[in-house]
């Protein structure tokens, strides 16, 4: 039976009790606007823990000044119903005054990887995510929260925030979710159009490429990249807002592809931002001739 | 017995087995150096939990550039010893690279807070002590933690960072301990001569006045400031950082003076320098005839 609770104390006691019978909880942070991407975390929580606590929280911090904040998609009722399918536990959905009540006014920065990729365009944005994830750590003190690799460099400042200021908490990373052509889910999809939604597949088109390009032996960074760039730009509707190759913790440039970096791209889409990312690997026979010679 | 613990895995250990056994720890975070300011919240802490745990590290963090890190004192053995007279249970003495391993880049700013008074002229000071604190707190995980009113803003802050990051921890402050001729406890004091120990008395004298000028009726902060300045002014070895009359919550300045509003001074006596502060109220006749008519 899903349990909604709106404020941080009624939160608060459920977590104490949970805690006193000493189980386990698993926790899936969301903005809401559920598909099966947030679905696949939870089922991955619920196979690994006691308790499944999902937050819906469309986070105002993390916006900018002309970004979507009303126009994300919302969808309250409807993802009630999948988290009570799912087993979850308890829905925590508090209001922006419960989160950030008058006279609020800490922040929290990584400095070096909030300005680069996606911050550098969206400016105070990992800091909005910095300080709500800090936050919610705190008030729901789960053993494990689950995160889609989508977000990549979200998971990368996660990570870095959960070491730095000691929180009890291990970050699972779960591979991104993708419709059949391909498309990364995302709440933000709800929102192209059909010749939109047709062109979006131009992200995971150029992170094929990519991932096939470094397969192949390619290991300059701005050779691949261009070839990324020229699957964009053949759709009409995409506009390129950035396209990486990073090293996956310092979220660095790299100046020559190695095994476990990343390719990450953001592309509007119409008026629609989209982000995704690869991790781009060596053949596995290439691999293996490295490891005998 | 006391026990002292350098690694954070290992006090993770000893705080599992203590929240295990439901007892509550009170913490008692210091850079060492301690004096009887320090003992009388650790003597408070043990009244009032089951477990005592205190911290000494010498946050590097907390100190600029040309401030007095290297020439902070340090008195290791001589703490201990005092630990373990107050029936202390454990010394938590991390290594600065234990606290900030390499590729360390969190900061947490308290905005509105941490650029005022001693944050204007010790740039960083501030973000250093809340993220030590979080940090520690995030170890410790103390049901109660203990401060002297002596470092006024420092208490301002930890309240307000504690609220924010909705962190599960009472924040007591502790009355500022003086010696018999009125100069604050601290262990900056250990470095003044003679001559400068005898002056550095004004910190104390020009808040008395400032009290007793508001129990008689005054309101107008610049007076008061005034009056404070020729107190010290009339020192040789001192000179003035700051005076402020603030108020407790916002630390903003006030133009009025209102019964629990807070004179705040930072004074250089010789090379040290040495901070005060004192809350500032109307004489209880006078607040009772406001109750009474």
């Amino acid at each position: 039976m899903l349990q909604i609770i709106t404020t941080i104390n009624e939160i608060k006691q459920s977590i104490q009790n949970i805690k006193d019978n000493r189980l386990t909880i698993g926790f899936v942070p969301t903005m809401g606007a559920l598909h099966e991407g947030h679905l696949n975390l939870i089922r991955q929580a619920r196979k690994e823990n006691d308790r499944v606590i999902v937050s819906i929280f469309v986070n105002p911090l993390q916006f900018g000044k002309n970004e979507d904040f009303k126009q994300y998609p919302r969808t309250f009722d409807k993802d009630c119903e999948l988290l009570s399918m799912e087993g979850v536990d308890i829905l925590f959905s508090p209001s922006a005054t419960e989160m950030y009540p008058e006279g609020f006014c800490v922040s929290v920065i990584i400095e070096h990887l909030e300005d680069k990729l996606c911050g550098r365009l969206r400016q105070g944005h990992f800091r909005g995510v910095s300080i709500i994830v800090t936050k919610l750590f705190n008030i729901i003190k789960p053993d494990n929260a689950y995160f889609g690799q989508k977000d990549f460099q979200q998971t990368v400042i996660i990570k870095r925030l959960v070491a730095d200021l000691n929180l009890d908490v291990n970050i699972k990373v779960h591979e991104t979710i993708r419709d059949k052509d391909g498309l990364a889910l995302s709440s933000r999809n709800l929102c192209l159009n059909k010749t939109e939604r047709q062109e979006a597949t131009c992200l995971y088109r150029s992170l094929t490429k990519a991932k096939s390009l470094v397969s192949a032996g390619t290991t300059n960074p701005e050779e691949i990249i261009h070839e990324m760039e020229k699957i964009i730009n053949d759709c009409k509707t995409a506009k390129i807002d950035y396209i990486s190759i990073v090293n996956p913790e310092t979220l660095e440039l790299v100046t020559n592809v190695n095994r476990g970096d990343v390719a990450v791209l953001a592309v509007k889409v119409g008026n629609i931002r989209l982000i995704d990312n690869m991790i781009l690997m060596l053949l596995l026979t290439v691999q293996l001739l490295f490891l005998y010679f």
